[in-house]
């Protein structure tokens, strides 16, 4: 068994200068696990920042392959870790066990898809462009190009995703993957998980040789330490997965520095669905049913989560809203991820139903044991109400849709003209009755990341082709996914080499190519030698 | 011959709502241009940006061949303006007409460039992850990502560059490639060209069938209408090119917008050149001509100018300073693109040769004709001094350079740290001598985006390896480039689409790959169907 230390990880060392400290919550039993955590102080943190920017001088220079192995080690120590960390997750997020085995998984596929990655190591965009030094009027120089690592990088672990999100989630994988030393700050909301997964990684920084200071991790309950990584002038990127609140708070001290650094910061949807009529008159009854789930999975407690669906007075509606609220009525309800999450729910679904003209289509009289419990909700408003109020355009964060019952598809286009940039857009539709509404569909791509076909947009799958980052506010940058092979874009920048000799040009651009990786050469893709 | 029309270019239409004019500058001559220039007022902006609106919902549905065929017809119509744009250009930047020559050569082939781009088509980045509805525990969606457009981008023209970082340049192509709307802020030093310009993009539209409001330009000799511009709604990306104090005035503009975005603003660089010891001992006289000739080039007026040169008192030193020396004050003076730019260069010289222990190595004292001439001037400095005084760091736009004479390597090692982000670091060495300088290496690394040995930093090659952007102050954004192919990608955002019907997907993601490009499919890559 490992031992939660509860002090802060400066590199191999423990630091506990700060006299603040917090206890871990246990929402389902609505009581504070016995360890103590360290808020760490500013002096703390510049001394994680000092040891971060040379070790980013070191570690820069650790050969791709060295990084993968890192990686893979991490995996294997966040595995040897065994059910210590699960039930230790499932304390403090409430999260059920199974979801949790789900997620370590898919925490171990993304950092093994980037040692992969860097195995593999073409992502680098290795580019070559030989000289002519016979061209007229002037010479050709030699110029070549790669993606290079761009320095320390601050994590924000996220509430409601203790593993994939966290410690070693989806900012901080590919961060270190491109050879960037990573600070996380760990969440409050589930610290004994982060400081068990700190560990991990470190005993395999520590088994790999990797230098001291690629991977720092900070305590705090409050906001002074998160901010002071922003604002340190050593930080060169911030990655950050909340609330807008949260995101826009870091977004704006980040730009507010005399050198401004981007903070990659995805910051919750609604993720609108649309349903057209064809449709509902064929599926009423089965779309209550997928919705239902869709809106109540993990206690609604995803950014993808399906908060507005658009539907029309047309055939179908009654029996598709008998089975939807049939189906949320027998929605247990379940454990939230800490106390103010709970309590946020049920003020903004409150503030919801207290709008003009919405109304209650069903809410879960299903109670599951355990405190802290959410009961998946459904509120209904017609569509001019709907554009009319804003408001009612936010989202509430847990198992909470509301349904835009509109007149007629033109009512619903405007409807849905008023929303801001998704991480995704749904359109529920037969296929042959798409191409009847162009502004519709037009609209939806506009304003999302990810544009899905009957389908339901919980359930993000890790794959190359899926991009995790939606127009504002969804995301900060919509450039910039969250989720695969991609997200690692965020975390460097292209370097040109004009006229360098062979011998000291990087492995990745040398005549032989040494590594084997797909490279342009003068305009043209190939893994032959120069 | 043309007719300059001095009007705002609103879509096809010509506006002249405002009161405010204002006449072009002819440098050379210190005398104003008979034609007027009507400022736009804040509700031409309004109804600018509201036909940009209309304008990318149609033109961002234009297939990639039709906008290649729109950027090869401004070529021709740019061509077809004939010696009439040459001649307009020089009486309005004082820059040679065989330069002039050059630079439109380098437009018309920096358009051609995205327009084979477009052709070819696998710019577009698509990726493809195909469904398993079979895996366990889910099945697996069919995903699919290419990049799309972002919405109206607003131009910035840069003053240096009439042609080929102005109305017609390095934003406006790749923006118009995308399938972006375009609406220029025209430069106030150059408007008749401008006009000229924007008439050929116009012609170029018209003839191929462009939506109207694709690319609209607006006078201004003032800042409130590109100010409007930015803050406008509908702006989704602003290109820019000039000072730092106007880059960053704009990029915060942008970022107090309640939906920020992105301004990429290339702000400038000292790019500083390092000669170690073994290299001057070498090539002393030869070094003083390539560097006299680097910092006179174009009156100095280049982003790429070499600011610094940072070398050590070691033999060949003198020898060097000779060279140098008879060079620059062999360098005739040259017209400088407006007397705000002459009146500038004058006052910031000065004041860096007013700062302690600063002395001059050379101005030249060889006058051409004409006004507002810059004479080339190399000040020289310890190194010492040079650490204590971050005065000497900034930017003196014109033909001038600072030596800095370190006491060693150590000292100048330590110079080279006290640098901010660069387009450009130059290493002037031989070859055997550099594996000796390790952090002198990394750190010129660190700071530039384009790493140069043994050549200089004028001259940049438009080709796909290279990057023009370096980290911040160089650029607001050093992971784009505002040269080469890839400039492209600052106007783009990826997209992804889930379990969409083949038949509606865009062309790039159709299973048969009709337009056959290249493309990822199953992590694997491939111009075959699926």
């Amino acid at each position: 068994m490992a031992t939660i230390q509860g002090k802060n990880f400066i590199g191999y060392a423990l630091s506990s200068e700060g006299e603040r400290e917090f206890q871990a919550y246990a929402p389902a039993t609505d009581s504070f696990l016995p360890e103590a955590f360290h808020c760490a102080t500013i002096g703390e943190v510049n001394r994680t920042m000092e040891l971060a920017k040379e070790a980013f001088d070191a570690y820069a220079q650790v050969p791709a392959a060295k990084r993968a192995d890192f990686l893979i080690a991490i995996t294997e120590e966040i595995l040897a870790l065994g059910d210590q960390l699960l039930e230790r997750a499932t304390l403090e997020t409430g999260l059920p066990i199974a979801r949790l085995q789900g997620e370590r998984a898919r925490t171990i596929s993304q950092l093994t898809q980037f040692a992969d990655l860097l195995r593999e190591g073409s992502w680098i965009d290795a580019s070559i462009d030989t000289a002519q030094p016979q061209r007229t009027p002037v010479p050709k120089p030699d110029i070549r190009k790669m993606l290079v690592p761009i320095g320390p990088v601050i994590v924000f672990g996220s509430s409601n995703f203790p593993f994939a999100y966290s410690v070693a989630g989806v900012d901080t994988g590919p961060a270190l993957a491109a050879g960037n030393p990573v600070i996380v700050k760990a969440h409050a909301a589930h610290p004994g998980v982060s400081d068990l997964t700190a560990q991990a990684i470190l005993s395999a920084a520590r088994r790999t040789g990797m230098p001291e200071g690629t991977f720092s991790m900070l305590y705090d309950d409050g906001f002074e330490v998160g901010a002071a990584l922003v604002k340190h002038l050593v930080s060169k990127a911030v990655g950050f997965t909340g609330s807008y609140k949260g995101g826009m708070a870091l977004y704006r001290l980040a730009q507010e520095r005399e050198e401004p650094i981007a903070v990659f910061a995805e910051m919750g949807s609604v993720n609108p669905i649309v349903v057209l009529p064809e449709y509902l008159k064929n599926n009423a009854e089965n779309l209550g049913k997928i919705l239902a789930a869709s809106v109540s999975l993990g206690a609604g407690q995803f950014c993808t989560n399906p908060g507005l669906v658009f539907i029309t007075k047309t055939e179908g509606l009654d029996l598709f809203q008998n089975s939807y609220k049939a189906e949320i009525l027998n929605t247990p309800s379940a454990t939230m991820l800490t106390a103010g999450i709970c309590k946020n729910y049920n003020k903004l679904r409150g503030e919801a139903l207290e709008q003009a003209n919405v109304s209650v289509l069903a809410i879960s009289d299903k109670h599951a044991e355990g405190d802290n419990q959410a009961e998946a909700s459904i509120a209904m408003v017609s569509g001019k109400d709907f554009i009319a109020n804003p408001k009612l355009h936010e989202e509430v964060f847990g198992p909470f849709s509301l349904l835009i019952v509109c007149e007629n598809t033109e009512e619903l286009y405007e409807a849905v003209s008023h929303l801001k940039g998704q991480l995704t857009a749904t359109l529920i539709a037969e296929e042959s009755e798409i191409e009847a509404y162009p502004k519709i569909v037009r609209q939806l791509a506009r304003i999302s990341g990810r544009f899905i076909m009957n389908g339901v947009p919980t359930g993000v799958e890790v794959c190359p082709s899926i991009h995790h980052g939606g127009p504002f506010p969804a995301t900060a940058d919509s450039k910039f996914t969250s989720v695969g092979r991609h997200s690692i874009l965020r975390f460097v920048r292209p370097q040109s080499f004009q006229n360098w000799p062979d011998s000291l040009l990087p492995d990745e651009l040398k005549n032989d190519n040494p590594l084997g990786i797909l490279r342009l050469v003068d305009n043209a893709q190939t893994r032959d030698s120069i």
